[in-house]
């Protein structure tokens, strides 16, 4: 029989991961997202820094013209997106989890019996909260939040060729600035 | 104080209809749906199966061209909607109810509490539902929901300039055949 998933994908700043977190602690079952970064990271040599930024750039951007050969032949996105899908699988098959990001709602498609959610929220409560949860940087809240969101649907857009946010693609959708965090943390408890 | 009502924009057999009613049910508030759709034909002197029709046409579209002069001056699709508009406000402001499709979300966006829910389902579940629920037809219910889902969307989209079934514009998005009518209702109401 096939493990229980809950896979959450979310806005940058949505409290998507804490989300995850809250609820896989109440659930007693393991949540994977810098955990799972780690795994990638050893696995495959690469640097955690580079492996966090590579996980949010599409191929053909910026990372890839840097690090990669312009030759034939499977560039570093491509080959930690193999690793990725591959430790992405394997946990999905020895338990119960929790995986926030990095698409692993389109990963387990078939392979676990997925609950596939995604948290968003409006601007003003994201700009407050990740200058809360990262603090104040050169750049706005505004300008880091839009930049990430484009990056994260650019990502997902090349490796799935479903859109990102788009209602259809999962489950439940939550609006985290509207409804609050401990609300959709009980709502997904629920309904797992 | 304003009133809180929940809107729910559905996909064509994805049992939005009856989810509203259910919980409108539960929670002791009216539903509108069809009530809505008299409320307007009466006001507006308008046969039903018209508004019905026109309800889901952008303007530009068959009916407003068949049936609208081609000079200056508000069309048909632009009278039914400033009287939808207004009964729908009206109705917001008299009490707490739920409001089943016709825009109210975007209606209502600042003069009602709303809790915006969106439910959607995959196209076999519709499909099954729609024969159930509505019967046998010259067309196959595939063609069925893809032409009416088409319709709608371009009808929100004239209309309020969102996009429909993307989740940033809703509080929660419901996928009704994985989760199942009831979960749903008790998720809404819950939420209420």
């Amino acid at each position: 029989m096939k493990n229980r998933v809950i896979t959450i994908s979310r806005e940058f700043g949505s409290g998507g991961r804490t989300i995850g977190r809250r609820t896989a602690e109440e659930l007693g079952i393991p949540c994977y997202d810098n955990e799972l970064l780690l795994k990638i990271a050893e696995e495959s040599g690469f640097k955690e820094n580079y492996i966090r930024d590579a996980g949010e750039y599409a191929p053909g951007g910026f990372l890839s013209n840097i690090f990669s050969h312009q030759g034939a032949g499977p560039n570093n996105a491509d080959y930690l997106w193999s690793v990725q899908y591959r430790i992405i699988t394997e946990l999905a098959e020895k338990e119960p989890c929790v995986i926030v990001g990095r698409c692993a709602d389109y990963i387990l498609k078939d392979k676990a019996d997925c609950l596939r959610v995604f948290i968003h929220a409006d601007m003003a409560f994201r700009a407050e909260r990740i200058v809360n949860v990262y603090g104040e940087r050169e750049q706005s809240p505004e300008q880091r939040i839009r930049e990430k969101d484009k990056r994260r649907a650019a990502y997902h857009r090349f490796y799935t060729d479903m859109k990102w946010g788009r209602a259809q693609n999962y489950d439940i959708t939550l609006n985290s600035g509207t409804l609050g965090i401990d609300r959709c943390v009980n709502i997904i408890k629920e309904l797992y």
